[in-house]
């Protein structure tokens, strides 16, 4: 059994606590939690502790905080045994100032506390400071999830940057499509088969090769006619996504 | 059985065509087509015509060519009998210019050449000049998909908005996603189970629900980090929607 420390109480902690107590290969000996806001998220079984000084002994701590948590955080651990790894797409390596070795387990998806995540259709990206420890960080992506990928600190954060286009910016593409329905008295729903085929056709095709619309046939009426229809944060939006589409095919 | 001529040979009318084949109910009597670009996704057993007094008898006319020349094809049809409709979102229905009765049928769907639809999961908006013809119109949607929605020109150019930044500029944030990877030597396919889950999610909770991110957490230190990692192009679309829905959410 790998043993595990997990700190935070975010939503990657609850995912990642949720994931461990599921796989008979991996005790979770204890998490590390400054606060009670999630409490209710956690499985009551697992020992916590709030104090840096009664972290017990693990094959490997996984910090699961804030960015701007993580050097902080990891300083106070002055242990040198174990793999000490953070979460973070977008922090260095080096971001962990512990004395034992370090790594960076990145789960490559998107967490919501209240969504079910099959974790098996998760890709890990990896990268360790030692060649050595590799192999233990890979096991546990594996156990995981579906695939682990070695990336050094430079690919992971330009990869969590192409993911912030992937899902939050995609996201919020649905979030002003859901605004204009509301506001037009219809249903988002008459959306949903869209969207679901919008993610159906990059199975198959390029996101290039799938773009259909107004802006990548340059159509210019149609452009201009549905930019005087919104708002004036939405029509900015519009109008530069439009004129990038247009630029990429024309 | 429903006598349907078909005008047109894009990415609409080739898959309007594919499947009014698979239906019993539907008689696709004839096709005009001006060009012959995409005979070959065609079925060869239709008939076909480039001339406009060729035209057979048919319940109704599929109006599936580009908005801007929809007016001008329908000015030339001067039969009264039978129900002509369009299938663009964002043209009215007096964009039609035709003696016989008018109504769109308009697909709320993404269609490309080398995709196959499956039909079932459509949803069509329904606009007829006269009420009854609307019955008409919605056997054949509910033939070919999954729901109809009646909505009045102005609904469904609202929808239309709804539907490029739902699909097309998703669409487009996947490609930059894809962009990036190319340019930093790892695989799009890392991201694809990101991409399935940010649409998984929307099924469950509204976008807004299922927003994540630095932008959503108003993490300036990240956002600024990523930006300054960007191209121009891409830099001004990433500030521009980390602003937006950092505005939306703090």
């Amino acid at each position: 059994m790998i043993k595990i420390v997990l700190i935070g109480s975010g939503n990657v902690a609850i995912h990642l606590a949720s994931a461990f107590s599921k796989s008979t290969k991996i005790d979770l000996v204890q998490r590390f939690s400054r606060n009670n806001t999630n409490e209710n998220y956690f499985d009551k079984n697992i020992s916590v502790t709030n104090k840096v000084e009664d972290l017990l002994e693990a094959d490997i701590y996984i910090i699961a905080i804030s960015d701007k948590g993580i050097s902080d955080f990891s300083k106070q651990l002055h242990f040198k045994k174990g793999l000490v790894v953070h979460t973070s797409g977008s922090m260095p390596l080096n971001a962990l100032l512990c004395k034992a070795n370090k790594g960076v387990l990145y789960p490559i998806q998107t967490f919501s506390k209240d969504q079910l995540i099959r974790f098996k259709n998760i890709s890990f990206a990896l990268e360790t400071e030692k060649e050595e420890d590799f192999k233990l960080l890979e096991i546990i992506a594996t156990i995981l999830g579906d695939k682990a990928y070695k990336m050094d600190t430079l690919q992971r954060s330009k990869l969590h940057i192409a993911a912030v286009f992937a899902n939050n910016f995609a996201n919020h593409m649905f979030k002003i499509a859901y605004d204009i329905c509301i506001e037009n008295d219809f249903s988002f729903d008459i959306l949903k088969p869209l969207i679901i085929e919008t993610v159906k056709k990059i199975e198959t095709l390029t996101p290039m090769e799938a773009q259909t619309g107004p802006a990548k046939r340059d159509d210019k009426i149609v452009i201009k006619k549905q930019a005087s229809q919104l708002d004036s944060d939405k029509k900015e939006i519009y109008e530069l996504l439009s004129s990038s589409i247009s630029k990429a095919y024309n």
